[in-house]
């Protein structure tokens, strides 16, 4: 397919009114679709039926822990000895939380704000405090900034994770404190961390003793080909060999392995680290949800055992993305009006439109019936500075309806692309 | 019985004398026994059994929302119905949380403290903050003041609830910004609050504009007899008549129903503060565990069968507490050397040792095997200025262990006691 931008002016108008007409006939069409959030589809959420269901009658208590009643604050052994197997870690620095990591990494602030951070010297209310943010990214991890005001910078997310010279540039600054990592098939783009860029984040030299990776690892075991994972290096033990063994926070849940909220979070760290949390958590928990825990235990056993329940997961989403990337790839290959990603795994497609096309795509689209996430949404501030990047979240839909909402998609992007480039002419 | 203050001293002496050498022979029983929390015994848990257990694959969806997915903040309809019951609000003014009561009262402060409160000038963190804490009372009331450097100032828990008149008097200074309540069968007294308590409490005039009655309503439900229960009046409807319809954040949970840190709690307030709450719970949460709602819903379903569940509770407990206290009249009964309440539901029994005398009677028991509350806990700072308060919690042992229990305490309350006397004397 030719380049859009090198097509004569008249083509370009003949292309516009013919991408207008299939617009308004598809709109007429009155389609109510939604593809803006990464939510498990109801075949997905059948998976786990079982767990609406689990008779755990006979499994009162765990390691001298009653699981019906008060204590056990750190989480059974059984649910920490199979989070601490998914993300490398030792079940003892493993800390249960309850049904959300996101809780679990708004607190994590919360706690370095009101309290100062282990390794600090006062706590982060006290002083201006900068978050890096790698871009596009996850909104609900700027959301939380927002609220504590921490001031967001953002940084390019390259095919290798963020760019790294300017992180390592970036935390010289001592209000630096921390940087959010979803590392793998990260939330948009579905990059997988390199090892280069993992090693990097270990070793680079702080200016904040307190500065803090939020390693978000939500998608951990949410591989499209289990059999050929691509799977990120262990940032703790690199952090632990660069000497800087607290530097790290990480997170996952079962939030799409099980259910969405109805699931069980956790938090790996150092040591050091799990003993401070602890100490603060105090304050605000008695102990988390253990109930759910051991039904969690029961159902999911350990890293095989999940594994084969993604295989399951991916029988689902694979055909979904597969659709996109295929469909985008055969429409809009050769156009040179905007590149996507091809994840392997994660919930995700990054899409990015030609500069100063994306707000306006979303409305049309939404115009039709098509629901995306918000342009602007995955930058900090809802401010996308090229006006550039969508989401795309294939999950829900049926193979059908996502027939019908790439179609529509592609007419849009073409339209808009068009006009934009005649406008510039 | 004899007021031991008027007992000469020689017969002090043999009276001191023979107890010591029953202590030592109970000591030499070498028991081992707690009730030092309040906790559910495992005959209570039994109860509620069928929660592990039940099967509700066949009811996935309330109200329209998918208790699997992401999504439904305020809770499934439900269980907010239930709640609302409970309480004696409408549903609407239900906000549903995690499985910990304690959680949301603490977050509910943090967000005052990080954000300010709704009607407030500035935020908690930016000024001096002060506390009324009606005394003896609830240690993780105080625990969370700690965390936040929040300034606790000790009132007397009377027989019909917080001295008003002191209450009326403290709230005249603007840094006065809460009240911690326990209205039902508080901890540790057992006191409910009177009429007249709680319409004083809605009615007066607070100089802080963003005051708030921090109502604890762990007990709403926990009679010990069901059909003749003590209900403390609805101070939410009390503070909208007086015009002070947001000075009340009203909390309970199923903790001490079903499974503690297994169930689910919640919060309940004026529209507007639900509302405030629920924008400030976006950046922390997106949804709290629908399925564990789920769970609840079909296994209480309504206020009738909640308390047809704490009848059975009640069975359990009332033999527990009658024996506690019957065992204290007739074996303390007139001497003088002590009062104890006798509540008429809840968890605990509130012991007024001789000034002076807690800690040591705390730790001679912990000597013999018993585990009491720490003397000093049911106050700010752990610092009761008596050293008299003892926190008894009868519901773990069984009654055969309350019996060898309670012979250890009264031979160790009689010891202490006569000691201090002679001392004093």
């Amino acid at each position: 397919m030719k380049a859009y931008a090198s097509i004569p002016r008249d083509d370009k108008e003949k292309i516009l009114k013919c991408e207008k007409e299939k617009y308004e006939a598809l709109k007429a069409r009155n389609i109510k679709l939604d593809i803006s959030r990464g939510k498990p589809s109801k075949e997905q959420l059948a998976l786990s039926e079982e767990l609406l269901k689990i008779d755990i009658s006979n499994c009162a208590d765990d390691g001298g822990i009653d699981i019906r009643n008060y204590g056990g604050l750190p989480g059974i052994p059984a649910a920490r000895a199979l989070f601490g197997e998914l993300l490398g870690v030792p079940a003892s620095q493993v800390q249960i939380g309850g049904s959300s990591s996101i809780t679990l990494m708004h607190d994590t602030i919360m706690r370095n704000f009101l309290f100062g951070a282990l390794n600090g010297d006062i706590p982060w209310k006290d002083q201006k405090v900068k978050f890096i943010c790698p871009v596009p990214g996850y909104d609900r991890h700027f959301t939380i900034c927002e609220a504590f005001g921490i001031e967001m910078i953002n940084v390019d997310m390259l095919s290798t994770g963020p760019d790294m010279d300017k992180v390592e540039e970036l935390v010289k600054d001592p209000a630096v404190k921390g940087i959010w990592c979803v590392p793998q098939y990260d939330n948009p783009g579905g990059v997988v961390y390199s090892s280069t860029t993992v090693e990097r984040l270990a070793k680079m030299q702080t200016a904040a003793r307190d500065f803090r990776i939020f390693w978000d690892n939500a998608y951990c075991v949410h591989h499209f080909d289990v059999d050929n994972p691509m799977c990120v290096d262990n940032i703790y033990e690199l952090c632990k060999d660069a000497g800087n063994e607290d530097r790290v926070y990480m997170f996952t849940s079962t939030s799409k392995i099980t259910f969405p909220n109805g699931g069980v979070c956790c938090l790996a760290a150092s040591p050091a680290n799990i003993a401070w949390q602890r100490e603060k958590l105090n304050s605000q928990v008695i102990s988390f949800d253990k109930v759910n825990q051991m039904r969690h235990v029961r159902f999911l056993a350990n890293k095989a055992q999940v594994l084969e329940h993604m295989r399951r997961h991916a029988t689902i989403m694979k055909p979904k993305f597969d659709f996109v990337v295929n469909y985008l790839n055969e429409k809009l290959g050769g156009t040179d009006c905007a590149v996507w990603s091809m994840p392997h795994g994660g919930y995700f497609i990054s899409f990015f439109a030609h500069p100063g096309c994306a707000k306006r795509i979303v409305e049309l689209c939404r115009q039709a019936g098509l629901i995306l996430t918000d342009a602007g949404a995955t930058y900090p501030y809802h401010n996308d500075p090229a006006d550039s990047n969508i989401r795309i979240a294939p999950s829900i839909p049926t193979l059908t309806e996502l027939s019908q909402a790439m179609e529509l998609f592609v007419t849009v992007v073409k339209l808009v692309t068009i006009e934009k480039l005649l406008d510039e002419e």
